[in-house]
């Protein structure tokens, strides 16, 4: 399969793999990666929900989505973006920690917690979420990215171009510019370098921000970086 | 003194005092302030540097700008931003809780340390400099704001309109509407409701982000919130 001439050299061969991908984030994040015209695979804890919501995409976009259950997506993707809820998290990547190994993973998990006034963030013993996965994952290189990407914009069929910058946070650089290629794969988005792992925290955390801005402004926010 | 028409009513005879109005974030929000027409009052912990400022900055912006020493600048101020270094923020404010009584405090401080890998946020025992703000001034109605928005811009007169959102946090809507009126008083400048001030902490810690994308991008990074 030739790549769509929008995608950049760094993406050629590349699989993608989405755990967590029956869920809304994860859902739409993989129907824009196969829109790019990357392979996708879907993970689910199961194999068969996984098939079905890769069945949906793959008919969507036209794209090559096939579904497997987590551990097997991590097996085969070159890039494997984490998608799944706080909740289970290092579970979950402990368990796959040697499927990870050698790998590019993007943690795109926000931990946060929610009562009457709205979201808020969550402490996290790591630091954050990013975090947490890098210290379970020490033969992976971990990115943080895709944090504030609206889940429902993603998976709009009508939304043909996403308005919305991406920051992407590591302290590899040929991983976290191998992600903001993946970012600026989605029509209308770019990928922007947002700071070491350290600073995922606020990143993370900022989703609680943007929850409270969509509340108040009927909005489904993002959020563009001025003067780059 | 009449308003300029772009000013909306909620600002109508209000002096907006900057407490560290002698550093280059309190100098730059000074200036835009006067530019916008709105009655200034530096504070800082001299009169005479404040006063020398002052006057430069009238100078500059043909507005009505005078200098005070912080208690000063307090009490004459009706909105009292606060732009000082996080180092001695809890101590000037616990000095001036009385003279901060009743008036809409605009904390716009980011607590950050630097070490050879760039800045990182500093854990903050209240959770973050605004909720410190809001312990420290029981009587005062503390509300975050401007803590992105770069002085280097804020201080350039070549720079007519400055391309960013500003994040206004608080629990009480009357204090973040208003303060969200005047991040709008700049030119260029869009106010943003962005959530309880319990989330300040990491609209704060983001600023060591915007200081990594300044130095990946030379840029002076400002954020717009889209979809509103």
């Amino acid at each position: 399969m030739s790549l769509p001439e929008s995608l950049p050299e760094s993406l050629a061969d590349k699989t993608v793999a989405v755990l967590g991908g029956t869920g809304p984030q994860g859902r739409g994040l993989a129907r824009r990666f196969a829109d790019a015209g990357l392979p996708v695979v879907i993970g689910s804890r199961s194999a068969e929900r996984a098939n079905e919501t890769a069945e949906t995409l793959a008919g969507a976009t036209g794209g090559k989505v096939t579904g497997a259950d987590n551990a097997g997506a991590a097996e085969v993707g070159d890039i494997v973006v984490v998608a799944v809820p706080w909740d289970g998290h290092g579970d979950l990547l402990r368990d796959l920690a040697s499927a990870l190994a050698g790998k590019v993973v993007v943690d795109c998990v926000n931990p946060l917690g929610f009562d009457k006034k709205g979201g808020f963030a969550l402490e996290v013993e790591e630091g954050s979420a990013a975090q947490q996965a890098e210290s379970l994952l020490p033969d992976s290189t971990v990115v943080a990215a895709f944090h504030h990407v609206s889940a429902v914009q993603l998976e709009d069929p009508e939304v043909t171009s996403v308005d919305t910058d991406v920051l992407v946070l590591g302290d590899v650089r040929e991983a976290t510019d191998l992600v903001q290629d993946l970012a600026s794969a989605i029509a209308g988005v770019r990928g922007v370098y947002g700071g070491r792992l350290r600073n995922a925290h606020q990143v993370e955390a900022l989703t609680a921000n943007l929850i409270s801005v969509n509340r108040r402004y009927k909005a489904h926010a993002g959020v563009r970086v001025t003067d780059i």
